[in-house]
Parts: structure tokens; sequence; C-alpha cells
């Protein structure tokens, strides 16, 4: 009989304590062999600085049951890096206070970089013929894992993204003026949840009507061609683009806002290329125009959960304790799918060493051939991530979350 | 018979179409007095122009129904002021048509400048004698209509603002690391809505720790005392400004970023309050700090209607047109307050001359000395007006509102 260990790492999603959930209520049916279950406080930094708490004896029912709707990481995050030489003391440290916890699983819920501190754990037991079983249970809003059909947290986001777009197109068409606006979505190096955004769309050709994604070069005049082109068509135009967009020489096109600008304090000013692209239009076009950056809620919005999405959090986490118990090691849970339409998904466990720190992009033929759409195959892609609801219980006319301070 | 004209004028509100549907309800309920039910399209504007809809032959009962939840102004909106000569030609004109279209009552669903229309078509209709007439339905986010306890609208946007607030509590949470979060939040000459972040919190001394309204001058250096502070007490600050917070000599905080900035364009760059702070922050404190602007989800999002406002959307839509049978003109529909616990309010008819073009701030003793904070009083004011939520109906995963177009 061993303890188990959980972490969260990286940056947070609206289910990422679903998956929690998951490795918690799955341990709980496995007494035989899982005995306590302990969590990470701001996962392997904390850990390494002596803080994690008991779950097992902590959690109510209730408790347990608001780890489906609570965003942020509830055990606290980390943007840790372990060494690369794993000749490093910060290994025997870390295997010293997992035996002294009588640690015989380490359940890690990440993204590509939570998934290397998977793999460097998982390489050092095996120098060291440790028989602890290291998991990754996936989470990112970004959808950018390698070796899974797609990752928990991102339908969440993608469904938060295409209401929140369904939303400011109708507001940005009330008024019988002709206007530009401009919505900038989260993605550095992939457009997934940019790509989401298509899905807003109730007909062809409704808006948002051009959607830019990080993987195909972006051009300003193509652009703004593009932009005056619609304005011809219908009063409001609306256009997505992800943060990430860059040039075709890589150039970030948020750079170009800082080119001549500095702030009131003499450094060169940085704005997003939503920003950027309000200000140009502006001043080439001569148009009413804004630009939103839908910002954090991206990830953490709990009005907005896809129960697709929560539902397979939940798995990823109840798997990653069987593949544990399954004596599996340096895997993280990964979803293949099986069927479209009814959608449907099975899961694998896949070596974390060909996963962490890659990137998977959206497939330029995914992308139309002028790069301002997605087609039709990445939107049948995306529609069965977003699908159902989540009833979060209220209290005193507002969400009522699980605190781990609380406990 | 008469027939009843209605439209919608000003920045759209989550609920404007919820009294919508209760002047469009209330209308058929009174089929001796009132026959058809014309809409006009972007407003006064727009029905100057010749556009109106006919709903009563064209709104199906689910067509009704989705009224109820639907964003953005469902008729169109307008921001246009009638002339201030009541001799002007476009007086005769508008009521020519009236004429023609055998209109009796107007009901002009809007904010303070809405209110200046009802006003002048009411003067207008007395010194011709006409007996149409003309009430004015209540909306804004920013709660700022006088004589009213609050108003359609705003009790949506302040539980999307606190609930918003809390998630990003919780997401600027999960680092072991020191930071400060700035949220900017609507509101150009009042903070009701800003003080509802207050509403965030779920204990004395809780995130957010700080809140600014534009009521209150606002000290930069008394600001960064008081972030230095906050930051000795925890690890995470998350503070909310108005995005019409100014200094005592009256100059918008948000001006100060443009002081010495200029964009790509040669321009001079402004930013918003939050963006500016936070570049204040991370120059002269040196800790890590991000601001969000909440921006236009305030007035538009679906997903955190407060079905108080909503019902209270609907009884100003009825209650105008009660009035309007009872044959008062020239007024708004109000609210008085009856009872605090259980929260009870009452209609009344105010004459509209007496709210249009004034603005209604939130009273000194409402918010702390060092004004950095609200009392408990405003709180108490708030706390009922984000009560009940509403269940969207869905379709393919995203919310299914109503079009216009679509009829």
């Amino acid at each position: 009989m061993k303890n188990l260990l959980v972490g969260q790492s990286g940056g947070p999603t609206a289910v990422i304590n679903g998956s929690l959930y998951g490795v918690l209520t799955e341990s709980i049916r496995h007494p035989e062999s899982i005995g306590r279950v302990y969590g990470m406080r701001n996962g392997i930094e904390g850990f390494l600085e002596g803080h994690y708490v008991d779950l097992t004896a902590r959690l109510s029912e209730k408790e347990q049951q608001a780890l489906l709707y609570t965003p942020g990481a509830f055990l606290g995050s980390c943007r840790y890096k372990l060494p690369e030489e794993l000749t490093d003391p910060v290994y025997p440290r870390l295997f010293e206070a997992f035996l002294g916890m009588n640690i015989g699983y380490v359940l890690y819920i990440g993204g590509n970089d939570s998934m290397d501190t998977v793999s460097k754990l998982s390489r050092y037991a095996a120098s060291v013929h440790s028989d602890i079983r290291f998991i990754g249970i996936p989470k990112t809003i970004d959808n950018d894992l390698v070796l899974t059909d797609h990752t928990p947290g991102f339908g969440s986001a993608a469904k938060y993204v295409a209401s929140t777009v369904r939303e400011i197109c109708i507001d940005a068409s009330v008024y019988h003026t002709e206007s530009v606006t401009v919505v900038e979505i989260m993605g550095r190096n992939t457009g997934w949840l940019t790509a989401a955004c298509a899905l807003a769309r109730r007909f062809e050709n409704d808006n948002p009507v051009m959607i830019f994604l990080p993987e195909i070069p972006f051009d300003q005049e193509a652009f703004l061609s593009g932009v005056s082109e619609q304005l011809r068509l219908r009063k409001n135009v609306t256009v997505c683009v992800s943060e990430g967009i860059r040039d075709k020489n890589g150039t970030f096109i948020c750079e170009y806002s800082g080119a001549q600008g500095t702030d009131a304090f003499g450094h060169r000013m940085l704005t997003g290329c939503g920003k950027y692209l309000e200000n140009l239009i502006r001043e080439r076009l001569g148009i009413k125009v804004r630009s939103i950056e839908l910002n954090v809620s991206q990830r953490c919005c709990s009005s907005s959960l896809s129960d697709t999405d929560l539902q397979e959090a939940v798995l990823a986490g109840k798997k990653g304790v069987l593949f544990a118990l399954d004596k599996k090691t340096g895997v993280m849970v990964t979803f293949r799918r099986t069927a479209h339409s009814p959608y449907a998904i099975t899961c694998q466990a896949e070596d974390v060493g060909n996963i962490c720190n890659l990137e998977k992009t959206v497939p330029a033929n995914w992308i139309t051939e002028d790069g301002s759409d997605i087609k039709q195959e990445l939107k049948d892609y995306l529609f069965p991530l977003i699908q159902g609801s989540v009833t979060i219980p209220m209290k005193d006319g507002l969400p009522d979350f699980a605190y781990l301070e609380d406990l």
C-alpha cells in the first residue's frame, strides 16, 4: 500500500480541478492499493520547499464536488523546470521526500513543460531503480500537446471564446454605422483557440468574417484589403486574430506597436496585436474601429464550461490513477477520437518523452488558402468539444467555488 | 384603437430586450386599446429614415421568449439627439409619420440621452395638442439615472463584473510569487459598476483589496503606497478601478498614458487607466503586474444574467405600456425600493424632464474615507440586484439568440 501524490503546474484552465477531482475520487476507489492522497502546493516547486496537503483527510464530499467547476489551480501552480542533468542533487532530494511520505504514484497535471517534469522524474526513477510511477495528466487551453486528439481545458476555453465572440458580434452590430471590431484571442504559437471563433457564426459569411492564426504568415496589406472588401458587403465587420500572429519574417505583429511608441516612462510600449490592428485600420481606412482582448477569462470563466470538456478532464484524472495502478510510468493520458457522430473517444498512455517540449500546430490543410479562415474539417473537429453545459452552484448570487484555504 | 411604437437607443445591455419583451407581451394583453406593435429600426434615427418593423405579426412565441436572454439591441440602436428647438422641421415630420401609422403610444428604451428624446417629443406633442403618449423605459449598465433606485441592465452587468473579478482573483493567485492585477471596469463618470467588484470578496480583506471610483479624486502616490502595503499582507493583490478615475485636477488617469507616448503612426497613444497603472506599478514597485480591461462583455454577456435584473427589465417594459394606457406621457418608469430583506420594489412614473441629461453618482458617504473602498451600505444596496440565475437555451453548444434578420 502506497500513497499518491498529485500536483498541478503551468497556466490554469477552467477544468484543471476536474482532473484533480478525477484523481482523488478514483484513488479513493482503490483502498487496497492507494493509502493517502497528498497534493503538492504550487507544484513541484512548492513541494521542494516542503509544501503539501493531505487531501484524503480534508476534502468533504461537497468540497470534492466543488472542484468540478472551480477555476484556477486548486493546489496552486508553478512554472518550474527541473534541471536537465539527472545528476543534479535536486533529484535525490525529491526522491528522499517521496520515500519519507511512502509515495508510490506521482500524478502531474499540466502542459508541455509539466510533461518535461514527468519525463525527467521517470527517467531518474529508472536510473535509481525506484518503482515510483510517474503519470502526466494533460491540461492546456492551447490544445498544443502532441499524440492526443485534444487536451482537457481546451473545450471550455473554445466554448467561452465562441460564445463571447457571438455576443461581441451582436453588440457590435447595434448601430447603423460602419464599424470594425478586432478580437484578440490567446495562443502565442498555435491557433486552435482562435479557430474556435468560427463556431460563433450562425451561417456562412456571418461574423466573424475573418480569422487569422499564427500558423500562417500575416500580411498587413492583405488584411486591410480584406477588411475593406468585407465593409462593402456589410456595415459591421468582426475579425478574430490570435495574439501570436506574425509576418513572413517571423516578426510578431504586436511588436510593430512598439516600433515608434514609448510610454509615459520612456519605455518601448507594446500593446497586443489587436490594439495595433485597431490603430492600423483607423489610420489607413479611417473607419470606426475598436479592439477587444479576451484575456484571462478564456482560461478561468466558469459560466461557459463545456460539459464534454469537464467530463474528459475528470476521465483523464481517473485514467491516470488506473494507468499508475497498471504499473505504467513515464506516460501521459491521451485521447483518441474513435467516432465523429456520435462523438466518442478512448484513452491511451503515451510516452511523455515523445510529448514534452513539442507543440502541435493547426495543420495547414485545415486553413483556407488565403489564410483568413478555417476549413470545414477544423470546424467538425472543434464542434463536439464545446457541447454540453454545466450548472454552477451559486451562493449569494455568485459562483460558490472551492478554496484550499477554507479547508 | 391605436398602434404602439417602440424603440431602443444608446448602448445596449444584457437585458434591454427583456424590456422589449415586456412592452410586446403587455401590449398583446390589451387588444381593446392597442392594435399593432411597431419597432423602430435603429431608434428614432432609423425611424426618421423610414425604417421600422411590425413586431405583432412577425414574432412567434419562441422568438418572443428568446428576447429575454438575447444581448444587444434587437431592434438596433442609435446615438441621435433631437434638435433643441421644437420649431425644427424634424418634429412635424416625425408626427406626420406617427399619424400615418396611427400611433397612439411611443415607448423608448434607453438612458439619459434617450430620455431627452422622450422629453422633447412629449413637449412637442403638448405644443401641437397631440394626444400621442411618450414613455421612457430605463436602461443602462451605468446605473446613473436619477429618481430611480436603480436601472435595468445594471444588475446583470454587476453580476458579470463580480463573478468575473472573483474568477480573476482565483486565476491571479495560482503562483506563489508576488503579483498585482489591475482590473478596469466600465463607468466614465459614475462608479456603480466598479463598486460591484466588492461583491466578489468572500470575507473581509479578501481580494479585490482596493476599489477606486471616479467620484473620489485619485492620487497616484497614495495608490502606490496602498498597493505596497497590501503586498506586505499577501502575495497576490487585485485592485479594481473605474475607467473614469481622475486626479484632483480633474485629469483622467488614462490621459497620463499619452503624456509622452506616441504610437507607430506618430499619434498620441492613449491606453486605458488599467494599462497605465500596470506600467506605473511595474516602473515604481518593480513587481510582476498585469492589467485586464473587462470590456463589452460587461454589457452583452448572457451567461451571467441576474434573474432579478431580467424580471425588472420586463416589468419596466410592461409598466411603460400600462402608464401609456393610463394616459401618462413625458414620464419614465422608475423603481422605488420598498424593502431590503426580502428585497421588494414598486414602480412609479417620473417626469422625464427631471431625469434626462442628469447623472446619479455614488454618494460620497457610501465610499470609505481614504477613497479606496466602498462601505457596507453600498454593498447592501448592490446585493439584491445580482440575485438569481437565468438558464439560456443552447443550440450546438452555444446560446441560441434571437435575430431580427431571421424573422
